[in-house]
Formats: C-alpha cells, sequence, structure tokens
C-alpha cells in the first residue's frame, strides 16, 4: 500500500476528498456496496475514470459486485491522511480564520486547531474556546508546542512575511487563503486556496456562455 | 477572437486567473514586456505550456520578443470576462460571507456585491455598507433587480434549497462555499469553492511526505 506514495497526479490526488465526502454519506444513508457506473453517475465522472483512479491507490473493487462503500472509505480515509491527528495553528483571525475556526467538521477528520494568532488579539471572537496570541508570541508558542500546519489567513501582504516566520519555527506545511503565491522553498508542502481566482472563473464561463448564446441567436 | 468560447480544457481556464494577477503584478512593477520563458519561471510552469496555454486563445506573443504585459493582461481581462460588471447577491451572511463582502478587491473587476440575504438579518454585521435583507426576501429582491452571480455562504444542509429557490428567480451563475455539490440542472453555471477539500488535500500531502521520508530512513 506504500506504493501510492509515487506517480499519482494531482489531479486524481485533489478528486481524493471528493470521493471521501460521497462514501461517507452514502455510508450515512446505510449503502453497503456501490458499483463504478454508480458511483460515477453520483459523482459526474464517467465509470472508468472511477475505476482508473481508484486503481492507482490499489485495486478495492470486485467485478461484478462493485465497491464495499465502508472499506472504500475507510481506504480513501487513510490515503488522505486522516487516520492521524493533526495540529494545527492559524495565523490571522479575521473573517475567513473565524470561519475556519468554526469549522468544528474538521475535528472530526482530526485538523485541530489550536492556537489563533493575530496582531489585534483582542478583537479576535473567543467563542470557539481556541486560545487567541499576539504574532509576536508565534516562534514562542512554535517552539514549545509541537504543530503540522500553519493556516495562513491574513491580508495579502502580511502573507509572505508570516509564513517565513512560521517555515523559520519548524512549520513544513502551510494552507494559504491570502491571495498570493508564497515563496518558501521546496521542503515546504503548501495548498493555496484563491478565493479571488474562483470568480474569476465564475466570470470566464458566464462570458463564454454568453458569447454562445449570441453566435446561437445570430445563427438563426 | 469568438472562436476561444470551446474546446479550451478547465485546466487551462483554471490557470488563467493565475496568470492575470501575475501579469497586473508585472504591470505594476512597471515591466513592459516577458518572454515566455520569464513568465513560466515565475508561474512554475514550462514556457512551452504558456505558449499552449496562450495560443489557445489567441497568439498574442512574438518570435524572439514575448509579450507585452499590458497588453496580455487586458487580452486576458477580457477573456474572464472582467471588462462588464457583474451584480451579485451574497446568500449567508455569517464569517464566510462577511469575509467575501468585505473583499474590497472584487470591485476592482466589477464584481459587485449588491445586497446579503440571512435568516437573522439583525446578526449580519453592516460595516461593509451592503444592504442586508431576510432570506424571505430573495424572489421578491431578484424579481426587481437584475442579477448575474449568487454566492452560496449557507450551512451545508441549506445550500440546496436557497440555491433552487435563487435559480427559481432567475439566477444562471453560482459561487458555491457550501461544502455539498448542488443539482441545478445543465443550465447553471455552478463553481465550487470547497475548503474541507483543501485541508484534505493538505493531509493527503503530508501523509504522503511521511510514508517517503520512512522509506528513505529505512533505506540507510
Amino acid at each position: 500500500m506504500q506504493s501510492y506514495a509515487k506517480n499519482v497526479s494531482m489531479t486524481v490526488v485533489r478528486r481524493l476528498p471528493k470521493y471521501y465526502q460521497y462514501l461517507k454519506d452514502l455510508e450515512d444513508r446505510k449503502i453497503e456496496k456501490i458499483s463504478s457506473r454508480e458511483l460515477a453517475q453520483l459523482m459526474g465522472l464517467t465509470a472508468s475514470q472511477i475505476r482508473q483512479d481508484l486503481n492507482s491507490f490499489g485495486a478495492y473493487g470486485q467485478q461484478g459486485y462493485g465497491y464495499r462503500v465502508s472499506e472504500l472509505k475507510e481506504a480513501i480515509r487513510k490515503i488522505l491522511g486522516l487516520n492521524e491527528t493533526y495540529d494545527c495553528i492559524l495565523i490571522g483571525g479575521g473573517n475567513i480564520g473565524q470561519a475556519l475556526a468554526k469549522y468544528t467538521l474538521y475535528r472530526n477528520d482530526g485538523i485541530l486547531i489550536n492556537a489563533i494568532f493575530d496582531i489585534k488579539p483582542d478583537e479576535v471572537d473567543r467563542t470557539t474556546g481556541i486560545s487567541v496570541y499576539h504574532l509576536d508570541d508565534l516562534e514562542d508558542y512554535l517552539e514549545k508546542t509541537p504543530t503540522d500546519i500553519a493556516i495562513i489567513a491574513v491580508p495579502r501582504d502580511a502573507a509572505q512575511s508570516v509564513s517565513e516566520r512560521a517555515v523559520g519555527a519548524g512549520i513544513r506545511a502551510i494552507l494559504n487563503f491570502a491571495p498570493v503565491d508564497l515563496e518558501l522553498g521546496d521542503d515546504v508542502i503548501i495548498n493555496n486556496v484563491n478565493i479571488t481566482d474562483n470568480f474569476y472563473t465564475l466570470t470566464y464561463l458566464l462570458a463564454e456562455d454568453k458569447l454562445i448564446r449570441e453566435k446561437q441567436k445570430n445563427q438563426k
């Protein structure tokens, strides 16, 4: 099972959380097995895509039977690394930071936000029960507290410098919500969630849709 | 220039906002031209990827010269549909909703949030100056006010029903921040921003990294 650590494309990796969510839903609905065709229909993929994706992590399906929902869900949970817990800190206690802190959902999957850092700690909402510190205490905290992930939710201009500080104090994985590409060296795992980009993708699709409609109108 | 409306893969489309952001930064830094090689280095792509991507929308580069930054930026701005303005509403005034409302950044690119709808309108922060309405008023508002995009920032359980209501009242494009796949028919353009998925991608990469390190250790 360790062979999956290489040669799997990021496109497939990025589909895994979706498999996991769908399988969790199926399990909640007490569905015990599902064929690749049914799973494909549910997820808007093709059956052969499903088989290919899942085969790249090991062969869980059975010809003529399909997949055992719970078994496959557990396997993907493990592949996603969710059988372990992750100690996280959140840098930036503004609106996005607060929203993330409140997503108790993550707690179920072992993603624990242990501390929030902000330059105005007094203004950060404390209803989540998570300790709030001044950003000045970042290095001190990280020195004392083993931490896996830093979630960056500060404004664009501050993102690079606070990330460098976190990495300098031992952080090796970053989930970045600031709309900027961080440069932190090859040893740091970074996942960017660029909300602006998602707006632009939508305006692109709207503009394209408009063009297609105008074209169709002109052809009539 | 209308030929781009088809046959462009979503992978390329999803890279366009990144081109746009980089070119805006270059323009801000008064850089007038850039080669595909330089742009590739900056963006972490290959020069041939850059040329291929940009060619699929029309040929803007010049052999031996490269790209004129402002020209290319404007071209991509148009392709992204950002030469028009987009009237948006925000459904859900919680933390994520508030963060989006405050992203004044979007205003520069003609993405206007005109109204916020919530089931507890009295509890929504009004410092953004955006009108806040009760969710009950959604259909009434949409009947009177031309609106292009509905941004869904409600909890998972409410997302499908409020989206159906928005689509029923004429909305054709949705930016969905709820962690659920909406089913709204083929006529509706949906872009999902699944924050949970981004956490899982990161835990996957961390787990993979750990496996690789253990493997290297065992080989020693």
